[in-house]
C-alpha cells in the first residue's frame, strides 16, 4: 500500500466508527424523546452491541499499524495540518481505547445501562440506597479503568483526560483555587440583598407550546440552523450531532416558569451551533466531532449567560415576550427582565443555578469525585457528604436526596471526572467572548441591534473550524495567545453583580 | 464447547446481528419522521455501514459451523420446538446471506441510497429519465444477485424468496390465475354502477392534529399498545418494530380527505399489532422478527378492509367522528359511512386502490418485475408498459408519470419481487379471518360491540405466537389445515360489492 492508500484507509476506518457512534448517538437521542417506555430493555441492548463494535472496530491492530506506519509522514507535516491533526488525534484515542481490555469495556456498556435504570428509580424515590450498590460499582469500574490507562499523581487524572485531552487535576487546582477565593467572598457580599432582586417576572402560566415556540424562535435568532437540525422535548435537555447536516438540541419547559427552558434552549443552542459550525470536510474523520467538552461549554455557556443573560439581550427578548404571551409581560421592562434572568439564589439544583452559585456546585462534585477515586470516601457515606459540602459551599440545608446527590445523570453512566469541564468552559466562555469583542469592534454594535452573525462568525474561525485538532489548553495558546484562567470570568462576575445588587 | 454452549453460542450472535438491524431500524424510521433535510447524505452512510457490519457478522463462518455443529441435535428436535425453528430458520438466512459476495451487498447499499434520492427527485418533477439509469443499475444488481442465489424455472423466483420464503412465480401464477379470471368481470360488472356510491362523505375540511388524534383513538381501540408503541407523521405510511416494546407506526394526513390517514391507520395498526403480539422470549432469537410478508400482509389487510371497512365498523366510527368532528357528521348514517370508506374507483395510485381494484394494481407491478428480471423488457420502455398495463387493467388513460411508474418507492430501495406478498397477504386475510369467526363464536358478537380484543387474541394464537418460524404456506396447513387460496377472498369480495353496488 502506498502512503496515500494508507491514509484512505485510515480514513476509511475511522468513517466507519464514526457512523456506528453517530447511529449510537441516535438511539440516545430517541430514547430522551420519543421511545415508548416499554422500549427500555431492548435499547440498552442495542446502544451496548453498538459501543462494543465500535470500541472493536477502532482498536483493531490494523488502525494501529496504519498509525505506526504513517507516522513519519505525519511528523514532516505542520502540526496544524488536517494530516497531521488526524494522525495526532487518532494516535491519542487509539492508544487510550487500546488500554482498557474489551471484557472491562462489554462490563462498563452493561453496568452503565443496569445502573442509569436504578438511578432513575432512586431519583424518583429519593431513595439513595436503591442506586448505592449500582454506584459502587461504577466507582470500582472507573479505578480499575484509571488503573488500565495510568497516571503519574492521582488516578483521578486518568478520568479527566476522557473528557479534556491531557487535562490534570493540578491544571483543575491551579484554576478552581483563584475561583473559590474569589467566588465565596462575592456570594457572601450578595447574601445580605438577595430580596434586591426579583425573579418572579418569569413566573406565571406560561403553555408549554408557546414556551417551545418562543425558544424555537429564538434559536432561530442567534444563529441555529433549522434546516440542519431540530429542537425536541426531553426531561433533561442535551444536544447531539447525528452526522454533517444533523444536530439536536432538545428542551425542558417548566410551564409556570420560562427561566429553564429559555436559558437552557440558549445554552443548548450554543452547543448547537458549535455542531453546526464544524466544516463539512472534517465530517466523518477524527476531527469531526466535538471532543474537548471544556471548548464545548465555552460555546454553551457563552450564549447562555454573556449573551443570554446580557441586559442588552432583554431588549430584545422583551417584544417577543409580548408577541408569545399577550398582556403577561406590558408591565414588565426590559431591566426587570435582565433582573430577574440573573437573580441570584444558593440553592439546591446545579442546571438551575445561576452564575454565581453555578461553581461552587462544581466545586462539589469535583471534590467528591476525587474522594471516591482516592479512596477517601465510601460510597455509603454519599449523601452524608453531599449535604455537608452544600451547606458549607451554599450555605443551603439538607433536603431530600432526589434534590442533592442523586440529581445529576452523570455518575451512572460512569462519566466520573466529567464536571470540572462546565467549570473550566464557563471561564473560557469569558476569555473567547472578551477576545471576539476586541478582536472585531462590528460584534458589539450588532449585540445591539439583535444580529448575532458577527459573534457567531468570530466562533466559527476562531472554534469552531478546528474541528477536535486541538484540546482547551491549546486552542487558548494558538487563537487567544494566553492560558485558560478564571480572572477575566471573575472580573466579569463581580462587575455585573455589584452593578446589579446595588452594592 | 458443550452443545448447550453452541446454542448459546448462536443465539448471542443472533441478537448481536438483530441489535445493529433494529439500530438501522431506527435510523430509517427517523429519516422519514424526525431527520432534518441536511442530514440525508450522512445518514446514508450510517445506514450502509450498519447494514455491511450486519452482514459481515450474520455471514461469520463460526455461524456456519454452529449450524453444522447443531444439525443432529437440532433434526432430533420436534419441527415446531423452538430450537428446531431457530436452526431451520438461521440455516435458510444464513445459507441465502453467504451466496451474495460483499462487494455485490456493499454496491446495494450504495445504490440504494443514491437510486432513492433519484427517484424522489424524479418523482418530484415526474420524470422518469431523472430515475432511469439507478433503476436500470438496480435491475442489473437484481439480476445478478438471482444469479447468485440460483433459482430453477426463473430469476425472479430467486428475488421473490427474500419476501416469502421459499415462494415461487408458479406459486404466485397458481393463485393470480383465479383471481384476475373473477376480478375483471367483476369490475367490469361494477363499472356502469359506479356512481351509485358516494365517496364525499369522507372528505372535507378535516384538520391535520384531529385527523392524527381520532386514528390515534381507533389504534387504540383495535388493540395497538401505546405503552410499547408509537404513532407518529411521515410521508408514506409503514410500521417498523425498533425491539421489545417498541413499535412504531406512521400515518399520513390528507386534511381534505379522511380516508387515506383513516385506513392506512388501520392497515399499519394490523402489522403494529402483530408486532407486539410476537413473544417476549422470541425477541433477539431468530424467530423474533415477521420475516413472511405474506404473513404480514394478512395482518394489515384483515384490520383494515375485513374489519375496518365492515359495515360493522361503521357504527363504531360514526360517535367517534361526531366527537372529533362537531357537526360534520350530523346528518351522515353508519350507512353512508360504510358505502364511502368501500366505495370502488379504478384510478392511479396502488395504496389508495379499494378492495376491488388493489389487486389489478399488483398484477401489472408482477408483470413488469417478470419483464424486467427475465430480460424481456428495457427499463427506458416502462412508461409506456405501465401505461398500456395501466389501461388494460384498470381501464385508465395514460397521465404523468409521477402517479405511474414512479408512484412506488421499492424499486429504488432495489426491492423486486415484493409487490407479490401484498396481493397474496390479501388473500390470506380472508382465510384468516373466516377461520378465526368459526374457531371463536364469542368474536363475531364481540365485534358488534366494538370489543376487538377475541379477534386479536385469536390472531396472537394463530399466526403472531410462530414469530417467523414458519413461511405462509407453512402456517396455513398448520394452522388451517388447508392451503393458500384466492376463492374465500373472491367470494367475500364478490358478496360485499355486488350488494353494495345493488347487482
Amino acid at each position: 500500500m502506498s502512503t496515500a492508500e494508507k491514509w484512505d484507509q485510515l480514513q476509511t476506518r475511522i468513517a466507519e466508527v464514526d457512523d456506528i457512534q453517530k447511529a449510537a448517538g441516535l438511539l440516545s437521542w430517541d430514547q430522551q424523546t420519543y421511545m415508548p417506555a416499554g422500549g427500555a430493555g431492548a435499547r440498552g441492548e442495542q446502544l451496548a452491541t453498538l459501543e462494543r463494535i465500535a470500541h472493536e472496530r477502532f482498536t483493531d491492530p490494523a488502525i494501529g499499524e496504519l498509525l505506526d506506519d504513517l507516522a513519519d509522514d505525519a511528523a514532516a507535516l505542520p502540526a496544524e495540518s488536517f494530516r497531521a491533526s488526524v494522525w495526532r488525534i487518532t494516535r491519542r484515542r487509539y492508544d487510550r481505547a487500546k488500554k482498557l481490555p474489551p471484557d472491562l469495556v462489554a462490563e462498563m456498556a452493561r453496568t452503565s445501562a443496569r445502573a442509569f435504570e436504578s438511578w432513575v428509580k432512586a431519583r424518583a424515590a429519593s431513595d439513595f440506597s436503591i442506586f448505592e450498590a449500582d454506584l459502587t460499582h461504577q466507582v470500582e469500574l472507573a479505578r480499575r479503568q484509571a488503573e488500565y490507562f495510568g497516571y503519574e499523581d492521582t488516578p483521578y487524572d486518568a478520568l479527566l483526560a476522557g473528557y479534556e485531552p491531557n487535562l490534570t487535576s493540578a491544571d483543575v487546582d491551579r484554576l478552581f483555587s483563584p475561583l473559590r477565593d474569589r467566588l465565596v467572598p462575592l456570594l457572601d457580599s450578595l447574601r445580605p440583598v438577595l430580596h434586591r432582586v426579583d425573579d418572579s417576572t418569569l413566573r406565571g402560566d406560561l403553555p408549554h407550546d408557546t414556551q417551545i415556540a418562543l425558544t424555537g424562535d429564538i434559536l432561530g435568532l442567534i444563529g441555529f440552523d433549522f434546516r440542519t437540525g431540530r429542537q425536541d422535548i426531553s426531561a433533561h435537555p442535551f444536544t447531539t450531532g447525528i452526522g454533517l447536516g444533523d444536530t439536536r438540541i432538545t428542551t425542558a419547559v417548566d410551564p409556570d416558569n420560562l427561566a429553564p427552558a429559555l436559558f437552557a434552549s440558549i445554552h443548548e443552542g450554543g452547543h448547537g451551533t458549535h455542531d453546526q459550525g464544524i466544516p463539512a470536510e472534517l465530517d466523518r474523520t477524527a476531527l469531526g466531532v466535538v471532543e474537548s467538552l471544556v471548548i464545548a461549554e465555552s460555546q454553551s455557556r457563552l450564549w447562555e449567560n454573556l449573551v443570554g443573560r446580557s441586559r442588552n439581550f432583554a431588549d430584545h427578548l422583551l417584544p417577543r415576550l409580548r408577541e408569545y404571551f399577550p398582556a403577561k409581560f406590558d408591565d414588565i421592562t426590559a431591566d426587570h427582565l435582565y433582573a430577574a434572568g440573573s437573580s441570584v439564589a444558593p440553592d439546591y439544583i446545579r442546571v438551575q443555578a445561576d452564575e454565581v452559585t453555578y461553581c461552587l456546585h462544581i466545586f462539589l462534585r469535583y471534590e467528591i469525585e476525587r474522594e471516591l477515586i482516592e479512596g477517601r470516601l465510601a460510597v455509603a457515606d454519599l449523601p452524608e457528604r453531599w449535604w455537608q459540602g452544600m451547606h458549607s459551599l451554599l450555605g443551603v440545608e439538607p433536603a431530600e436526596d432526589a434534590r442533592g446527590v442523586l440529581q445529576d445523570v452523570h455518575w451512572s453512566y460512569g462519566a466520573i471526572g466529567y464536571f470540572p469541564t462546565y467549570a473550566l468552559g464557563t471561564l473560557l466562555s469569558v476569555q473567547l467572548y472578551e477576545a471576539a469583542l476586541a478582536d472585531d469592534p462590528s460584534i458589539q454594535p450588532a449585540l445591539q441591534s439583535a444580529d448575532f452573525a458577527p459573534l457567531l462568525a468570530w466562533m466559527r474561525q476562531h472554534v469552531h473550524r478546528h474541528g477536535s485538532a486541538w484540546s482547551a489548553a491549546e486552542l487558548v495558546a494558538l487563537e487567544l495567545d494566553t492560558e485558560l484562567s478564571a480572572e477575566p470570568f471573575l472580573d466579569y462576575l463581580e462587575d455585573k453583580y455589584r452593578a446589579l445588587y446595588g452594592l
